[in-house]
C-alpha cells in the first residue's frame, strides 16, 4: 500500500495511554458516583436524523451540527449533545421506562466548532438527569450528584453557581425588552458578563438587542453578581411584583438553596444573576461550575431545568433537570495545575525470561497469576536478562519476576526489586497470593 | 416546540439501563483481562480524514464508510474499525511509544451495511493489539488474551479457529490461481465454506474467481475442514513444497501452535483452513471465534497479524497483530440463550420520607451512606409511605429505609425488607457499616 500520512483532524484528539489511564479513572469514578445516587445507564447512537436535533440548541447550535446525508440519502448529524437525544428516547419507549426515570450517559458528542484551548470538536459528556419529578428536590438531587463527582474526584475547591431562567425573563419582562430574539441575544450578552466585563456587554445589549442604554444598565444592577446568597435575593421581590413568571422563579430558587442548606450544601453552592446558558432549552433552574483557583477553564459542569424539550417527543408534559460534566476540559485543568499526575508502569509486574524455549511455560505462569488478580507484562522479545530487566526499568517497574525452564518446572520464580535491587526465590502460589492483595488495594481505590 | 417524531435509524440501537448495565459489566470485564495482560487503553476520534481510511478494508469497505465534507469542505469519514486508527496512531507518535506498543481500544465504529439480525451500523469494538513485535510469541499472547476475555465473560463453551494466510496463498500459488482480484475473490469465497456448504462456494469459485471445476474441487480438498490438529498439518507440507511463502506459512502455524500448547490453551484453540478473514490488511496468522453451542452467531472475536498495514504510515517495517471482541454480538447472544440474565433494581436500597419536609435532611442522611459506598435511591414524590413502598417492590428492591424528621434528628432510621416484611430501628452509622460491606462485595464481584 502507498504511504499515508498520518494526519489527525484539527479539533480531535488521541489519547495515548498514560493520559487514557488518568481519564479512564476519571469516569469510572463519575459513574460510580452516579450509579451510587441509583442513576442507570443508557446508551444512544452517535447518529441521529437530523430534525430530531435541529431547532433544539438556538440558531448557533443547528450551524454546529455535523450533518450529512448518509448512503440512503437520509438527513443525518452527529450527537451535539446527550440531552436531545435523551429526549428522543424519553418519547420513543414512554410506556417502557421506570418513574421518574433517572439516566446517566457517558458518551462523546461532536460541535463543528472553531478549535481554540480547550475547545474541540469532539469531546466526552457526563450526563445525569431526572425526567417526570417537576419539584424543586429533582433540582437539588441533580446538584448533589454533580457536587459529590466533584468531591470524588479529589477536587479540592469549586463552587456552583446557580440562577433561574424565570428571574431572568421576569427582570426582562419588567424592563420591557421584547419576548423572541431580542431576549435571547440579551441573555447572552448578560452570560459574558464574568468574561469580558460591563461595557463591550453593555454595548452588545443596546447594538444587538436594541436596549436604551439606561436599560440595559438597569439589567446589569438588577442582575448584579455580588447577590450570592439567599438573603440577597429579597430585593428582587420588589422589582419582580409585576412579574408572574419572575415570582415563580424567585420562589423556585429560594426553595431550592432552602433544600441545599438542609443537605449540608451550602458551602458549594452560591448565587449568580448573571448566569444564562446558551442552550435554548432551559426553563428554570440553571448552574454552571467553576474550579474556584481557575476560574480560566470556564465552567466544568452545568445544566439545569428544561421541561419543555421533552414534550416536543413525547407529546405530553414531561419535566426534567439534568447536569453534565465535561470530563476532557476537567481533566485538562487537573494535569495542568498539577493536581493530578500521570504515568507509571502499565501493569504490576514485568516477567522476564531466561530461555526462550520456555516461553509457553512462562505463559502459562504468568495466567496464574492474573488469575489471582496480578497484572503482569510478558516480556516477548527474545533478548539477553540484562535488556530485559533495563526494558522493565525504563517502563517504570518496581517488580520483576525472572522465569527459568528449570525454576517454571518446579513451580518456582525470582522476584527481584529494582529499587533495593534484592532478588529472593519464591513459589508462584505465593506470588499469586500477593497479587491478590494488590489486587483487593487496586479495587479499593478504585483505579 | 413543534412535536417531532421521536424516531431511531435504522440498524442503530438504544440501550436502556438493563441492558446497558449488563453491558458495562461485561466491557469493565473485559477491560480487567486487557489491563492484566499490562496493555494500556488508547482513544482515538470518530472522525478520520477518508484518505486515511480508504483502501485498508478491500473495495466492499471502502463502499461501507460513512463518509462526507464536514462544515470546512474536508473529505472525512467516521471510523469503520480501529485498527486503521492505530495504525494513523502508531505512524504519528512512533518516537513517543514505548515498544513493543501494547494498546487496547473499546469504542464503536460505524459501517453503512444492510441492517440484519445481529448486524448493526453501530457497534462496540473491544480491541487488543501488539505493534512492534514479529514473533509468533505476540500471536500466542493475543490469543491468549482473546481466551481470557471469553473466560473472564463467563462464557461456557468456545472455539478458537486458526489459520495462516500464508498457507492459502501457497496453496492457491500451487493450484495456479493468478494472484490479485481473482484470489481474494476466490478467498472470500472459501470463508463462506461453513456458512453455506460446498456447492455454492465451487460455484463461486468457477464463475467470480474464474477457476476450472478441478482446480475448484482441489482447492476445497486442500483446504479441508477436517483437518483440525497440528498433526494433521503434516501433508500440507508435501502439497506446499513449491511454495515459499506457503512453507513460512506452515511453520509459522505449527510453531504458535506449540507454544499454544504449552501455555496450556490447546483445548481452546483448533486449526481451520477455511478461514480467510474478509478484510485486506491480514498477512499471517488469523483466527475467529465461535460459541460451539451456538455457532449461528457467527464469530465473536476474530483478528490477526497484519504485518503491512502499519507500514503505509510509519514508513517503516512495523509488525503487529490483534484481536477484536464483537461485544455486541456476544452480549446478544449470552442473553437470547439465557446465558445473561439482566435487571434488579438500580441501587441497594430506597429511601422513603414520611414527611416532605424532611426532604433535606433525608438527603443528607443519603450522602452519609453514600460516602459508606451504598447506593441509595432517595424517593423524590411527596406521597403516602404506602404509594412509596409499592414503588421500591415495582422496583426490584428487598431493602428500604424509611425516614421520619424526628428519627433523622436522632441518627436513626427504620429498616424494612420487603420480603420478609421485618422492619427493625437501625443507627445511620450502622446502615453505613453494611454498605461498607455491600461495596466491597460489589467489588469483589466486579460490578
Amino acid at each position: 500500500m502507498a504511504r499515508v500520512e498520518p494526519k489527525l483532524l484539527k479539533g480531535f484528539r488521541d489519547y495515548l495511554p498514560d493520559i487514557e489511564r488518568a481519564r479512564l479513572a476519571m469516569l469510572d469514578a463519575v459513574r460510580r458516583v452516579f450509579e451510587s445516587f441509583s442513576f442507570g445507564p443508557l446508551q444512544t447512537p452517535a447518529i441521529e436524523y437530523a430534525e430530531i436535533l435541529l431547532g433544539k440548541y438556538g440558531d448557533e447550535g443547528d450551524k454546529l451540527l455535523y450533518r450529512f446525508l448518509d448512503n440512503g440519502e437520509r438527513d443525518v448529524a452527529l450527537r451535539y449533545d446527550l440531552t436531545v437525544p435523551l429526549a428522543r428516547v424519553v418519547g420513543l419507549y414512554h410506556g417502557q421506562l421506570q418513574w421518574p426515570f433517572r439516566r446517566y450517559q457517558m458518551a462523546p458528542v461532536w460541535r463543528a466548532e472553531k478549535p481554540a484551548r480547550g475547545r474541540f470538536r469532539e469531546f466526552m459528556q457526563c450526563d445525569a438527569d431526572i425526567v417526570g419529578e417537576p419539584s424543586v428536590r429533582a433540582d437539588a438531587e441533580i446538584m448533589a450528584v454533580g457536587l459529590s463527582v466533584l468531591r470524588a474526584l479529589g477536587v479540592p475547591s469549586y463552587v456552583m453557581r446557580v440562577n433561574d431562567r424565570r428571574i431572568l425573563d421576569g427582570v426582562l419582562d419588567v424592563l420591557g425588552v421584547p419576548a423572541g430574539q431580542p431576549r435571547v441575544v440579551a441573555l447572552r450578552a448578560v452570560d459574558k458578563l464574568p468574561k469580558v466585563g460591563a461595557e463591550p456587554v453593555l454595548a452588545e445589549l443596546e447594538r444587538e438587542a436594541g436596549l436604551s442604554r439606561p436599560v440595559a444598565e438597569q439589567l446589569l444592577v438588577s442582575l448584579d453578581r455580588n447577590l450570592k446568597r439567599r438573603e440577597d435575593l429579597a430585593p428582587l421581590r420588589t422589582l419582580l411584583a409585576g412579574s408572574e413568571v419572575g415570582l415563580r422563579g424567585l420562589d423556585g430558587l429560594e426553595g431550592l438553596l432552602d433544600l441545599i442548606a438542609e443537605a449540608g450544601l451550602a458551602e458549594r453552592v452560591e448565587v449568580d444573576l448573571t448566569i444564562a446558558r446558551g442552550l435554548d432549552y432551559y426553563t428554570a433552574t440553571i448552574y454552571e461550575t467553576f474550579l474556584t483557583e481557575h476560574e480560566g477553564y470556564g465552567s466544568v459542569m452545568s445544566g439545569g431545568r428544561y421541561d419543555g424539550l421533552m414534550d416536543t417527543f413525547s407529546g405530553k408534559p414531561t419535566p426534567a433537570v439534568g447536569i453534565s460534566l465535561g470530563v476532557d476540559r476537567l481533566l485538562a485543568a487537573l494535569t495542568e495545575t498539577g493536581l493530578l499526575t500521570v504515568g507509571g508502569p502499565p501493569a504490576d509486574v514485568f516477567l522476564c525470561l531466561l530461555e526462550a524455549s520456555a516461553h509457553g511455560r512462562a505463559m502459562r505462569a504468568a495466567a496464574t497469576l492474573r488469575e489471582a488478580g496480578l497484572q503482569v507484562e510478558a516480556g516477548l522479545a527474545e533478548s539477553k536478562l540484562g535488556k530485559q530487566l533495563q526494558h522493565a526499568t525504563k517502563r517504570g517497574y518496581r517488580h520483576v519476576l525472572i522465569a527459568s525452564a528449570v525454576d517454571l518446572d518446579a513451580g518456582l520464580l525470582q522476584l527481584k526489586d529494582l529499587e533495593t535491587g534484592l532478588q529472593e526465590v519464591v513459589a508462584l502460589a505465593d506470588v499469586a497470593h500477593w497479587g491478590a492483595r494488590v489486587s483487593r488495594r487496586r479495587q479499593g481505590t478504585g483505579t
